[in-house]
Parts: structure tokens; sequence; C-alpha cells
């Protein structure tokens, strides 16, 4: 499961140097970083009224939700690639926060 | 590296019903949706304005973004977890919008 | 010059019922509240960049940022006029924190 | 009451340079665009969490909607106000959009 952002970060590289007119990831950094930035600022919108209507809302408001957090991280892992730097290093920062060793992190996956 | 999610969600959902006067994390969820959508939207924020920082500096404001990043996800986190979403619902969206099937999943970690 | 928001107000009121075909003011309403919000968030964010790229940049990069500003003023218009409520309602409440009477505001239009 | 911005703009050009100890508008300048475009973020999201709470809701709720709006027009203001944009420029653009030309406008006032 959770190699997905690894992997996913991995066809972000690969397709930023794609044909703009066929994949949205190349067009998004052709356009420059306040586009990329633009989406974020959207999609960090879209996710706070998702939420909105979630809380008192069914499955089909949930799983909108879901889709708006995808695309929420999807455009903040394009805004990293964008400036050359991996998603990892997030990762490195919130386990540092939280006090999670790179020991106890081997330890965990056994 | 990748299970850090997995961790940091075992760590919000334990401390969801901690004594808010000394978690952080319970006192966003004591004091209810809105107030956690609103620190989603200020990490989006500083997030933009850290990246727009970022483009033109150096290894400080590289940084910088790296621990707004960290905000942002870690917010959306608690966000989720307020709705009792996993955040592996939002992991398997991004792997299917990229064609990254569980099979596929299975042999990468391999 | 500031009664521009007044007679804004009223182009927004009567366009409120218009044909969401022909008219964009139409068409925001009849998408519903979430659409117009979406809108004052992204408008909010294009806002900010054009801010940041305003304090380095020189005349177009300033004109930038008042057509957002503007974009930004005119989806918050549309906001209220969606939920009935008047631009008048948000002065009223800005004059009464910078106690501004309306004696006082009288007074100063002659 | 269309004053209003005229003389919060006069207001905000005076404090700008007050004590920032005492002045929470100088404040806002001596700490920087940055933390004046964090504010503006955070008041849209705020705003926009209280639309969503008005329509479903009451009075309580209707009013706490203009008190945000306040917060964000009043936040743009000192933006531009850091920028040394005057807010006509705003106004400006507004009605040139709307075709509401100066002569109108002059008429209007009678």
């Amino acid at each position: 499961m959770s190699d997905i952002l690894e992997r996913l970060e991995a066809v972000l590289d690969e397709r930023r140097h794609a044909d703009p007119q066929s994949s949205y990831v190349a067009s998004l950094h052709h356009k420059g970083l306040n586009k990329i930035l633009e989406k974020v600022g959207e999609e960090a919108t879209e996710a706070l009224l998702a939420a909105k209507d979630a809380e008192t809302g069914g499955e089909a408001e949930r799983h909108a939700l879901v889709a708006e957090t995808a695309d929420l991280w999807f455009h903040s892992l394009v805004m990293l690639s964008h400036l050359d730097i991996s998603h990892r290093a997030v990762l490195e920062e919130l386990a540092r926060r939280f006090g999670m060793s790179g020991l106890d992190e081997k330890a965990a996956r056994q």
C-alpha cells in the first residue's frame, strides 16, 4: 500500500519531461510554478468543501472527499517535483516530528 | 519509509481520544471539523507562499517548503481521521488513477 | 467612485435570475453555493500568487494583482448575493470596527 | 455608506507607520508581505466555511459570514496598502468590467 507514493513519484518524474500536449503532468510543469500552485489552492478549497459535505452526507460525499484529498496530495507532489524535492523529505519530516526513528521503522516492518 | 503514513495514522487514531489539554491532535478534534479545516486552509496557504520563496531561495527556503507540506499533509490526515476515513482510501484512489494494480503493488515490494 | 459596489450589487441581483447560458453570474448561482465558494478560493489563491509577483515585479505584475483582487471581491459579492446578504452589512461591520459612526459618515460626505 | 472603503484606506495608511506593538495593522506590515498573505488565505478559508454554515444556519451563522467577509476584505486592503496600491484601482477595474463609466457614475450620484 505504502509504496504508492514512491511509485507515483517515479511516474511524475517520468512524465515531467513528456509532451505537454499529451500529458497533464507535463502541461502543468510547462505552464510553470504559479499554475501548479493555483491547482494546489483549488484542490485545497475543494477538499474543505467536500469535508463539510461529508460531515453530514452519505457514501457519495465521503467518496468525493477521498477524491478531492487525492487531488490535493497529487498536486502537492507535482509542486515538490517541480522544485526537485522528493516526497521522502516530507515523510521524513513527519517521522521526525512523531519520534519514529529509522530503527523503529525497520522493526515495525517485521 | 513508506510505512510512515501508516504509523502516523495509528498515532493520530490513538491521540484522537487523548486529553485535549495535553494533545494537539485531541484539541483539534475537540474544537471540531471547522477548526481542523481552518488549519488545512492555513497550511495550504503557507505551503504556496513557501513554494514561491523556494523557487528563488536556497536551502532554508527549500526546507521551509518541506515543513509546510508536512503540515498540510498532517492536517489533512487529521481531517480524514475526524471523519473516520483512512489515508489508505486516498492512496488507493491515487493508485487506481495511475493504473497501479494491487498485484503490481505486490510485485513491486519484492 | 465608492458607489461602484452599490451599483455592482444591483447588477448582480438582476443577473442572478438571468439565463445561465448567457450570464456568468446566473450560471454560478445555477451551479450552486459550492461552485461559487470554489471560485472564491481560487481567486484568493491567485491574488496571493499575484501579490508575491507584484512585490518584486513591475507595472504588469501590479496590474495583475489589481485584476485578481477584483476577481476575489467580485466572487465574494456573488457569494453574499447567493445567501441574500448585502455588501452593506460587510461595510457596516468594517465601519463599526473602525469607529466610523453613521453620523461621521454623513458629515464626511459633505 | 460607500465612503467606508475610502475612509478605511485612510486609516490603514495612517496606521501603517504606527508602533507595531500598539497597532495590529502596523504589526502586519512589520512582519512583512508573507504574514499579510497568510492572513488573506486564512480569512478566505474562514469565509468559505462560514458560508457553508450560513446556508443551513440562522442569524448567528449569517452574521458570522458577514464578519468573516469583513476580515477577508480588510486583510486584502492591507495587502494592497503594503504594495502601495489603492483600493480605487480595484473598484475601477470592477467598474470597467461592468461597463460603468465615470459619467454614469457621476449621474448616479445625483
